[in-house]
């Protein structure tokens, strides 16, 4: 079934303990749709500047199951992030956004998309992000993320967007912000009262847990030997979880568990690289054969 | 097959974000010996001072199955700590430590539990817990528990003791401090090229890592909705493993998995309250049905 994503794209600028990269390609929507593509068609919605390098155009042209025409170019520059990890790299340390044209973004869905059945809200204001929704004819199956500064700042349009989806994904520095309560699973109730179906709360290195009113699933992550760059690691399992679902066309508790699987080991081989490194060089069949071993590591 | 463990016994002050306690009974070697018993005969070794109440000791010597006579007691005060929890609870600050009598310990084991064949060397000094090793027969499966404070003043101590026991468990921390090596992965497996056949990685609320040759098991904690005290979790996750073992007196790394689901779950209780209230409410019955629900989460 048809999945949408909207969300940033951007020019990353990044330093990790293992290496660092300047102006490569980025964004919560195009780490999504690479992830996806593994499993899926993917219509990527997002933004570019004038200045958005030829050859990073074609990076997001290329995979012929990304369906990038709703990439709109505006006059300006392509949002930037500037970033570091350190330590346990679980953490990044922003040292400079200038949003750009990203900062005037209107999502336009093309009317070939409209009919779009998989919806992932990546990471962007709860208005804009209704603004998507708005367009849809009728979505099946539609996940949002955010992040603490909606939630501190624009929480009440935050609120009104959450009551009407079907997942919400956030991490747990999210989760606790949003409902003031520092233990994870009370915090994961709190939000399933709020209105979506299933709560996804991602804790980095540590997995994952999905909480439903029909029971709680928790999964570790993959565990990495090699974590060169965590960027994108968000996306990628979001990325991952929903073009399984929406390859699959099943949106069950039992099979979003999978889901979550495949999402989890798509994010494992991002990390082990920069930008999409890793993803231009591996096949269906290495996600496969991971989910395979890690499955054996947690029986 | 007898367990034996050699620890602290110690007068508990605790605050956190959900109460408080005054000198309440507790010490590793008490938290292992409480949830163990579940499983298996414990014998306890350890020692407190002449003003150790006489309420605390009952509770050491009422359970039939723990065998308290190897614990001394010595002219002076009995080992205290004070410490809080704060925000997340999963590290405790410290406030104040009184080794006293604990200070002098010289463990020795009494003739009758010589021929243990589990051995749990609670946290202590390498020495120290060598020492305990020379007194054994014949140990079967031993395990050594250790901290940052070893680590860093007595490593050479600390390398001659691990490079002949079965496992070591330590804390994400204390992983990395032990090996200077942040990946969790990387540094357990310089751990296992130290001499455990096994390693096991407690990550607090996030899980642990189990590693060996043969490869890895990961398990995420049970979830637990009320923490009122972490206070003990990890000797409590020790006591409900080796319980286990020695219960079913099998070693393998299949049987160690189960050990370690179970450890996890017997620690998911005792955070629930203070000191040993939960393990004084508890039965086997309610870990069994409580491992059941988490491995229905896992699935």
């Amino acid at each position: 079934m048809p999945l949408l994503v909207v969300g940033s794209i951007a020019l990353d600028s990044i330093e990790t303990p293992h290496g660092k990269t300047e102006e490569c390609l980025g964004g919560s929507a195009v780490y999504f749709s690479y992830a996806a593509h593994f499993f899926s068609n993917v219509r990527l919605v997002g933004v570019v500047g004038k200045d958005f390098p030829h050859n990073l155009k074609k990076i997001i042209h290329q995979k012929k199951n990304i369906d990038a025409t709703g990439v709109q170019e505006l006059e300006g520059k392509t949002f930037r992030w500037k970033g570091a990890y350190k330590g346990d790299m679980n953490v990044a340390e922003t040292i400079s956004v200038e949003l750009n044209v990203f900062g005037e973004f209107k999502p336009v869905i093309p009317e070939n998309f409209k009919d779009s059945k998989f919806i992932f809200l990546a990471n962007g204001g709860p208005s804009l992000q209704k603004s998507v929704l708005d367009q849809i004819h009728s979505p099946h199956f539609t996940v949002v993320d955010t992040m603490n500064h909606w939630i501190k700042d624009q929480r009440n349009e935050l609120l009104e967007l959450i009551k009407d989806v079907d997942a919400i994904v956030l991490n747990d520095g999210e989760a606790r912000l949003l409902t003031q309560e520092t233990n994870l699973i009370k915090a994961g109730k709190m939000i399933l009262k709020l209105g979506p179906k299933f709560v996804i709360i991602k804790k980095g290195e540590h997995g994952s847990i999905l909480m439903s009113a029909k029971g709680y699933f928790i999964i570790p992550a993959y565990p990495t030997e090699y974590v060169k760059d965590p960027t994108g690691a968000g996306d990628s399992f979001a990325g991952g979880m929903m073009g399984y679902l929406a390859k699959t066309r099943d949106t069950s508790l039992q099979n979003l568990k999978r889901a979550i699987m495949y999402g989890t080991i798509v994010a494992s081989f991002n990390i082990e690289d920069f930008s999409l490194n890793r993803f231009q060089q591996i096949t269906f069949e290495d996600i496969e054969s991971r989910v395979r071993e890690f499955e054996e590591m947690l029986r």
